[in-house]
């Protein structure tokens, strides 16, 4: 549960290719061709990079015990050798969002939209890292990082469309749609 | 529910004396005669600082629809003429803290540890902002800022001895009071 500081930075370098930036809902972000992802503190950015994007890893919102440990049991981490594709897909919600208590946030989040449950179904195949950003003052709220294996592509655009379908989703004013491969060249 | 960023500056310079600065638990600040309280974005620190804690407000983590109602209902702003006296007490909780689930955590938060309720009780005399730092990567989880009339001092000491015997407080591992009063010369 350590703060860990995470900035993406598109631009000409990183081990990432974009192959697609979209914008699904709100302001797209500038094209780029490759995404760069440190770890850590501030530092110089990458050279050439175009937008970046700050966010924290930072303890759970929404989770209860019998939920983590459903997730815990079944979830793997990031940098699988064959989980070359990642999609990073960062959302602003609105501010009726954030005027609601932490209770109605948690009924609307998983007793009327099935997010984490939802997520559950598709361990281990979809792994997955949450970076909250609203508290940092940037044009984003979260930026989640998800990584699967070319096989699980289909099953990824399930389980995004199945939750842009929700009442959570109805929250959300902004998202980009950033599809990443791992390949050489950057 | 804007995410207000405030910079709290102890140094030479600023409206708030402090008159007392002492390490409740773990590692004290340095000593400072003069507080300055800076609101909005970044900025050059101001001349003469000695420690600066950044913080935001944010959105709410615990209080649910009913307790707002009430909490609302009672509340009185920051500034008001006669409201001289303001502690800051910055806090940061243990890794088994954060380690807790959100349910967890309100648990020991509130049905255990009565935290808004017992602030409720202190309503209007004493007004209180919440400034979050978990997330910013700082050396303290919360910065509270209260403000009262120095009528209220006393039933203020019974709100803090109140908190510190709390189970919640067992979590806390580093606590500084800070005591300040609205004076000419800074």
């Amino acid at each position: 549960m350590k703060v860990l500081q995470v900035r993406f930075a598109g631009g000409d370098i990183g081990p990432w290719r974009i192959d697609r930036l979209e914008a699904v809902l709100g302001d797209p972000l500038p094209p780029a061709p490759r995404l760069a992802v440190l770890d850590g503190p501030e530092g110089s950015p990458p050279i050439g990079a175009t937008w970046i994007l700050h966010g924290v890893t930072s303890s759970e919102r929404y989770v209860n015990r019998a939920e983590r440990a459903a997730l815990t049991a079944r979830q793997q981490g990031l940098g699988r050798a064959e989980a070359t594709c990642a999609p990073l897909i960062p959302i602003r919600k609105s501010e009726a969002w954030w005027e609601l208590t932490q209770d109605e946030r948690r009924e609307i989040f998983e007793e009327r939209s099935r997010h984490i449950a939802t997520g559950l179904e598709y361990l281990p195949a979809v792994a997955r890292r949450l970076h909250h950003s609203h508290d940092l003052g940037q044009p984003f709220d979260f930026l989640t990082w998800f990584e699967f294996a070319p096989d699980h592509a289909r099953v990824f655009e399930e389980l995004v469309a199945r939750l842009r379908r929700t009442a959570e989703w109805t929250y959300v004013e902004r998202e980009v749609d950033i599809r990443l491969v791992r390949a050489p060249g950057g």
